[in-house]
């Protein structure tokens, strides 16, 4: 086989959920159509890598210092959705309940994959819960981490941080099925833990 | 969300058998790996895009003149195995039977598609026979078409136009399903196959 398609079988290979089998077919279709395919798809995985960071203020992946959702005025700055992932955010938007602005921890504490309280951004978010309280702006924290053992635990960790800080801290109601993955709950499901979200 | 990341995913979802949510969750993976994995996947785009054509003998996909089995001196070059595609070569190469040459028609005669013999390299193997018979090289051509109805018109069609020539023409036996697609077969199913083909 020629080298050229080995390796992009290999790399295409390395994504979760394509074997080799998947990512041949997968070459080999991008054989079969003009070449520009290719390159924008190549073009599209490069910006991807050079562009996109993380939002100064709520490390919401963007290409500009704010992301969108933070420059948008007519989102709600009183409340902070906190969030493990960037990808967790889209979940919550396309379920269209929530218009306030987002706080993306960088993942959950696990001590057994080594990630501690360090490896989030919850320093982060106390300053901005205290900015936020200096300016009378902010009104409620609702942690959005996932109904997971280990989501939980971080949901807790965070609240603890915040306690002193006497803002209302609140956790997404159980509608989600314990266990599962927020990044992939249906709109319904997020919308009503939304709505039922309560005090901690 | 950002516009960079929404191109990854259209991007993507071009792809058979990635729909948007898959699309979606690979461009989260690929943020979250070093940006170095999207960038070799980006370069193997392009690559295939650049320096990979066809075979001026056999038609297979190569990066060189010639590819890598016309090459190769230890194959037969008295037994040609005709097949739609250069995917198919990869397949009856994993069975591990046969040691002869290829010839890659460039798919299958399809008028429903406006697929004509013109759009094929039936042309350039019948030169390839007429110049294989002169040297008294050429001992048989194996017609390795799909099993499926245009498959089997299209083995009917070579063998026609091989008639006049003399060679042996032979057919893969149909131990491979009817309607089944060659490039999925596993790899005794084909050897099978070619070790019950019979003259046309």
């Amino acid at each position: 086989m020629s080298s050229v398609i080995d390796d992009l079988v290999t790399e295409l290979a390395r994504l979760p959920g394509i074997g080799r089998k998947t990512a041949l077919r997968l070459t080999y279709h991008l054989l079969r159509q003009p070449p520009e395919q290719g390159r924008r798809l190549a073009q599209a995985l490069v910006a991807l890598g050079e562009r996109v960071r993380p939002c100064v203020r709520c490390f919401n992946l963007t290409e500009d210092q704010l992301c969108a959702i933070c420059r948008d005025p007519r989102r709600d700055a009183g409340t902070i959705c906190v969030v493990e992932q960037a990808s967790d955010i889209g979940a919550i938007e396309r379920a269209g309940e929530f218009r306030g602005v987002y706080h993306v921890l960088g993942g959950r504490l696990a001590p057994l994959d080594g990630i501690g309280p360090d490896d989030l951004t919850v320093t982060a978010l106390i300053e901005r819960v205290a900015s936020g309280e200096a300016t009378g702006e902010l009104r409620e924290v609702i942690i959005a981490t996932n109904p997971s053992l280990e989501g939980e635990a971080t949901a807790l960790y965070v609240q603890t941080q915040l306690r002193p800080r006497g803002v209302t801290v609140t956790r997404i109601a159980r509608g989600l099925p314990v266990g599962g993955d927020l990044e992939y709950a249906d709109g319904v499901t997020i919308a009503q833990a939304l709505a039922a979200r309560r005090t901690m």
